[in-house]
């Protein structure tokens, strides 16, 4: 990325070496309803209903593009968590949080911070009811999301076939999009650039969506697009042992023109963005209608974008030509924008 | 603090009063079962048991001293969450982590961090299910961890009545003389600097005793002593409507020792430290033997300290004299070692 200006960070450890790392020294809990490594962790309650925790921490240094104030930043710490909640068709209820915050920060920051964490939960029905404060460098918002979910609802990242047909929740690319005009000095019209900047400042997770494909029974797999389209699919393909062959990929009109106008591929910024909170859904072809009627019912759509298939690679096909949507996204500490 | 070297730091709001500007923009849960600023957070599952929440997080810059291990900080961030869920009587189950690494840190570190997380999981019956990473400046250790109670055993720190015993699991000062050794370079024997360091790398939650005090339902309120003894009562009373009035403090005899090579006052090291992980808790007198034998029949002791009564002051009287325990302790941003 970059092409409209600045750099790139790195570091020693990608993220997903650092997980797989952590997770070879763990011991793993017998009989976990939700494998280790999918959006959320989940823990027996009874019979049939789950805990479900999840917990994403937002890093203002490399996580907040400058013009994000801390209330937008607090309450997409929280919206983050509960886009995992959507995917896997679990309810929130309570959030905690950690803050490290500099000892310099000023009180109103402070309660910005708060306000936006409010916002962020009571937007989809939860509170925050606790957590913790420690003095860090960075300011460091560390949100854990607790809720529920009947156990043989619940939505995984493992589940697709062979034959199932592959559906999105939305349109793709807008912050990626947005985050070049912050970052790289992209250039666009000032409508445009609200359209797309908010969509950075301002996500919004697919709750209802979620909960409503959940209650349906008719998805197999599920993961949110929170680390971009390519890779989400990818983590579905893997964690089911699956391929998928695309016959389109939904690309927002903003992102088309914004495109064209700085000479970027709008269909690599739908693919390969980042920090966009969509559901990425297989279903089988006999509960289409099903799935497709529950996610209307909330005011949602669902998009087909293709077919499960066996050969594990991703491919997509336009026009009559083949190409291979490549396993890469947003990755902290590797790609930065 | 600080009386053998070095100096402290400070930050433009205490710890307590960014939580105070943080509650206030928060819209309270309807019905919790723990009120907001307990221990734990907790949300009811079904008539009879709740799930019980907490985070506590660590900052390897602020609150690991030279000397201590990535695996040791990373099992220590685990075990003061223990130690919250033991005061309240709640049995651990899950814990998620979020991790915010420097991206120079060695793989080794890393690995290092994952083992102690595990090792203070597993010591206590929890596994670590899930977690997130990022890159941040500091090294920060985010524990979440999850568990359940029986909503009417639960130890709150409001309940304590005048006439009931106020009492404790063990005997205080080592942390404090540790990391007085540890920060201020006071001197002390090889054998004694032993125990003393060792109390602040390698605490341990009173878990068993906390279950056990839970299941004997003789405990009006409790409290672990994280922030110190001294701010410990100072929370109970203030949480109770109530005062204390103390006979004695168990004072740890290594502690006495250190404290008279040094010139320096035992029993404020055990009042005025922190970083220890015993319960206070209070007890109504008709219950002193089942609490007593509920907490031996584990392994562990419960030594009577003073009383509780009206005027909500906490007051030692030693040897004839009365003194007033103030209400100080260990409080991040404002107070170092």
């Amino acid at each position: 990325m970059g092409e409209c200006g600045s750099g790139a960070t790195s570091g020693a450890l990608g993220e997903r070496e650092i997980i797989e790392a952590v997770k070879a020294r763990l011991e793993m809990m017998p009989g976990m309803p939700v494998p280790f490594g999918d959006d959320v962790s989940a823990v027996n309650v009874d019979g049939k209903r789950v805990a479900v925790l999840k917990t994403d921490m937002l890093v203002a240094r490399t996580d907040v593009p400058a013009g994000m104030s801390f209330w937008q930043a607090a309450r997409k710490a929280v919206v983050m968590n509960v886009s995992d909640f959507a995917a896997k068709g679990a309810l929130p209820i309570a959030a905690l949080v950690s803050l490290g915050l500099p000892g310099s920060l000023p009180r109103e920051d402070v309660e910005a911070i708060a306000s936006g964490l409010n916002a962020g939960a009571r937007e989809y029905g939860a509170y925050v009811i606790g957590g913790d404060t420690n003095e860090a460098s960075d300011v460091v918002i560390a949100v854990f999301l607790f809720g529920t979910a009947k156990r043989e609802t619940l939505m995984l990242r493992g589940g697709a076939r062979v034959g199932d047909i592959v559906a999105v929740s939305g349109f793709f690319g807008k912050s990626a999009a947005g985050l070049r005009v912050l970052l790289d000095g992209c250039k666009v019209s000032e409508k445009l650039r609200e359209v797309l900047v908010s969509s950075v400042f301002m996500p919004h997770a697919r709750l209802k969506e979620g909960l409503a494909l959940a209650s349906s029974s008719a998805v197999s797999a599920s993961i949110d697009s929170s680390d971009g389209l390519a890779w989400s699919l990818h983590e579905l393909a893997r964690m089911s042992g699956v391929g998928f062959v695309l016959e389109s990929v939904p690309v927002a009109d903003e992102v088309r023109r914004f495109a064209e106008f700085n000479g970027l591929n709008a269909l690599d910024l739908a693919l390969y963005g980042g920090e966009e909170y969509e559901l990425v859904v297989t279903v089988k072809p006999k509960f289409w209608v099903k799935a497709e009627s529950a996610v209307e019912s909330v005011g949602g759509r669902l998009l087909p974008i293709g077919k499960v298939v066996r050969d594990k690679r991703v491919i997509l096909k336009l026009d009559g030509k083949k190409q291979l949507v490549e396993a890469r996204g947003w990755e902290h500490f590797k790609s930065k924008p």
